[in-house]
């Protein structure tokens, strides 16, 4: 069985759920918000763009980051967790709309969150939205520091799919991702002058170590031969990073009629290595990458803080 | 290809990687440690029991709880957070020799933690270490609040088995946890009159709503009555209770010499729906039942504080 992306009509968000409108209440339990207990349309309607990314910190950072570069009110002050009641996720104000979340790490993680996400966005009548994910990962035969756009997401054996299971019996999914979104990002990271950026496969897996070929976890079973065929493979087949969530993400949000990108700075080469071993300073200005590539999209797409939305 | 369950001899933590003697310094990168840039033996060689949890808050609480339990020095201040350079996973000390850990939700956080914990443990050369696993779950034909000693960890195909993908290929791991130390826990709950306690199979799965066959989603493609077809079906193979990290946890632990255990709370009970409509004192307390358990079987195994271990 195979499901397609499908955009929906009129800009909505597309739940796919007969059984949600018929429900008194919804509680969003993750993201500690309900549609009793808050008045979400009024809370979220203006959302246009979400950005979401692994690390609660990096969330906060991104946030404070958008409001600093735009100029925004606000600026430099503490900012509120909107999800405060929960420790599963955090959600910041990035600008007017623009809620910046975290989701963990993995696919089941990041798909917790979606769907809660998925339905914020239905239950506050939210229109055309766009969402993008922001990470790190391991990149592969490109330089540290590299930010990879992703054309589209594959799995472990290098295949455009998720498998998602259903009551115990499995769903093919399609991980196909925005293609213009794409190119408007590239195009915007040619403003950015000072870090490579690619279009490119990504690679999602379910485990960082023994899942990514790592010779360095708890339980090892192959030899760095074996571990650097396997990673060529997967370059051969045009994947140029790794990471843990994007074909979830993108099967998920092509369904709901969501714009998706994912958008991921390498910490290291894996052709070279497998241990992080930057400092703490390179690392942080590494995935400020994505932040300021995402930041110049932001500016370019809706000339916040003057743009026509606002 | 099978892998089984093997405990080592020594007491010391089984690591099953020839790679990991021959590099130079180990970043234990998602804990923020290192074996360069800390002394693991002296910080960490004195541990005899690792809690682990989802939820950083949670493991907060429970250092707390048991501090306070076991009346030890400390207790009622502010713990720090020995990960704290990293906000991938929280770590805390619960009492001598026993830190308590966060792991996110699902398989792949759980495991990224599980490969630097088992890590760590091996540098620090600890020796008999128990592990035990406590969370929230979703029971199944069990009243909200009961508390659920794994005996076996399945998957949704009701299966005692994990598959981990290694340079792309499935390999089949066992998922068997302690049978005395399942037993051990049971006598220690019967200390504890005000909740139910029992032993059951848990079954894991990669997703909270479609996996585990919610019908609030922000995508569901099946009825109410297959719904609970396919849970009458967990339920009749022995299931009660569903999580999202046992398999995983089972099989690293039983694979590197950890005696395990997984102990999770129902915050609801499946068969009755799918939404968590406690009040956050009520769940606020189930979440405590774990914990009271748990620091239940410390003071029997070690007398703390007054035992022989410190």
């Amino acid at each position: 069985m195979t499901e397609t992306t499908g955009y929906s009509g009129g800009g909505f968000v597309h739940i796919k759920n007969p059984h949600l409108d018929s429900m008194e209440e919804d509680i969003l339990y993750h993201l500690d918000l309900g549609t009793k207990t808050h008045n979400l349309p009024a809370m979220f309607g203006d959302i246009k763009f979400v950005c979401v990314g692994g690390s609660p910190n990096r969330m906060r950072a991104f946030a404070q980051f958008v409001q600093r570069e735009l100029g925004l009110a606000g600026a430099g002050e503490e900012l509120p967790d909107i999800c405060a009641g929960s420790d599963r996720c955090a959600m910041y104000r990035a600008g007017p709309g623009s809620p910046s979340a975290s989701h963990g790490m993995g696919i089941p993680s990041i798909s917790i969150m979606l769907h809660e996400l998925i339905k914020l966005l239905h239950h506050a009548k939210c229109r055309d939205v766009t969402i993008i994910r922001i990470g790190t990962s391991g990149g592969l035969g490109i330089e540290a520091g590299s930010v990879v756009i992703t054309d589209t997401a594959v799995d472990s054996s290098f295949q455009p799919r998720f498998e998602q299971v259903v009551l115990g019996d499995v769903v093919l999914r399609s991980t196909e991702l925005d293609k213009d979104l794409a190119e408007e990002l590239l195009a915007c990271s040619r403003e950015i002058a000072d870090f490579p950026t690619l279009i490119g496969h990504t690679m999602c897996t379910y485990d960082f170590y023994e899942g990514q070929g790592r010779l360095d976890s708890a339980l090892c079973s192959f030899s760095s031969e074996k571990k650097l065929e396997y990673l060529r493979r997967a370059y051969d087949a045009g994947v140029r990073n790794i990471e843990m969530e994007s074909t979830a993400f993108a099967a998920l949000c092509g369904l709901c009629g969501l714009k998706a990108a994912v958008v991921c700075v390498a910490l290291l080469d894996r052709l070279e290595g497998d241990q992080i071993r930057a400092s703490h300073e390179v690392l942080w200005e590494y995935q400020q990458r994505p932040q300021r590539l995402i930041a110049a999209f932001i500016h370019q797409r809706w000339g916040w803080p003057k743009g026509p939305t606002h």
